[in-house]
């Protein structure tokens, strides 16, 4: 996705050869337009299958997967990063460790908007290790829902993440994916069809 | 708003005289195209004013805020409730306590998103005792920005939120303004148009 990697390049700033810095335009400033296309790219990648719910993760989760589950005129649900005081009912929980922040999270759904008959995409912001991915699986089971597939806006196709999916038997759809941060550099796995 | 008093009525429960949830379609699950009606009707009542950023805090503003910003074509720019290790620049910073949660939190705004240019539109889902208004305000001065207005989703019309932010100067907009909770039913300052 041209405007995607083009904002990467642009707007985004390489920290060190882990770890790229987009905060200017989807983990803390949110380009909503930018995030609207990505929605609907997303859609247009899972378009064959019957989705009825979009999973996400707060908070960087929710302006990308916004515009996806409005398209597909599905609920949007987000996963919490600990346990809110009102949600006083049964929740679906898993723990996924953050490489970013250093810590571990309990994701937790409450099982009011999971459920059986649902046939779930999930959508992140980044794929790295795989660890949030697969702590969103893991709440999609626990409900004995299905896995459409998995949607990415940005994959550090350098680490794992995409390989354990993958061979899990997860579809994953990745909207840009990074080869390489090294020498402060983004190099992508597919470069832009224009430049 | 007519069609967020329905789904407060419908979807939501009144966990006692002070907790309203609203999991279904705000908190936790999002209805997205409400939340793209809130995003348009909150524009709509501040649409005299010349706003160049939309600024909210993570989790639950972030959705209402989406379809804001993208209309009045500006930047959404969401608080974090607690420092991330990928913010290394500067940043504004101030104390917010949550009755829902029992916490403080530390909310903070890197400073590459405010400066003394913007007028900027605060958007919360709730307003109660006002103290994550005040936290955004005090976040927007520390920038040398002027508020253009702080609108709301829901408010507690029976908690000092609206009294405080008025006495200090601040417009505030709020599309559903609860005059109680009390009995376990909704009852808002301004019924329905259309029963």
């Amino acid at each position: 996705m041209d405007q995607l990697q083009r904002a990467i390049i642009e707007r985004g700033s390489v920290l060190s050869d882990d770890v790229l810095k987009v905060d200017q335009f989807l983990n803390h400033q949110i380009d909503t337009n930018l995030m609207m296309n990505i929605g609907r790219e997303l859609v247009s990648r899972f378009q064959d299958s019957k989705i009825t719910k979009v999973l996400t993760i707060e908070s960087s989760g929710i302006a990308p997967s916004f515009m996806a589950a409005n398209k597909l005129d599905v609920p949007l649900v987000f996963a919490r990063k600990k346990k809110s005081l009102t949600v006083k009912d049964n929740i679906y929980s898993s723990g996924v460790y953050s490489y970013t922040k250093q810590e571990m999270n309990n994701i937790t759904v409450s099982n009011s908007y999971l459920s059986s008959d649902d046939h779930v995409l999930i959508i992140d912001d980044f794929l790295a290790h795989g660890n949030a991915a697969l702590g969103l699986i893991d709440v999609v089971k626990q409900a004995g829902a299905s896995v459409a597939g998995v949607g990415i806006v940005i994959e550090k196709s350098f680490q794992e993440g995409r390989e354990i999916l993958e061979k899990e038997g997860y579809r994953v759809e990745s909207l840009a994916r990074i080869q390489s941060l090294e020498g402060s550099k983004v190099t992508f796995l597919e470069e832009l069809a224009t430049k």
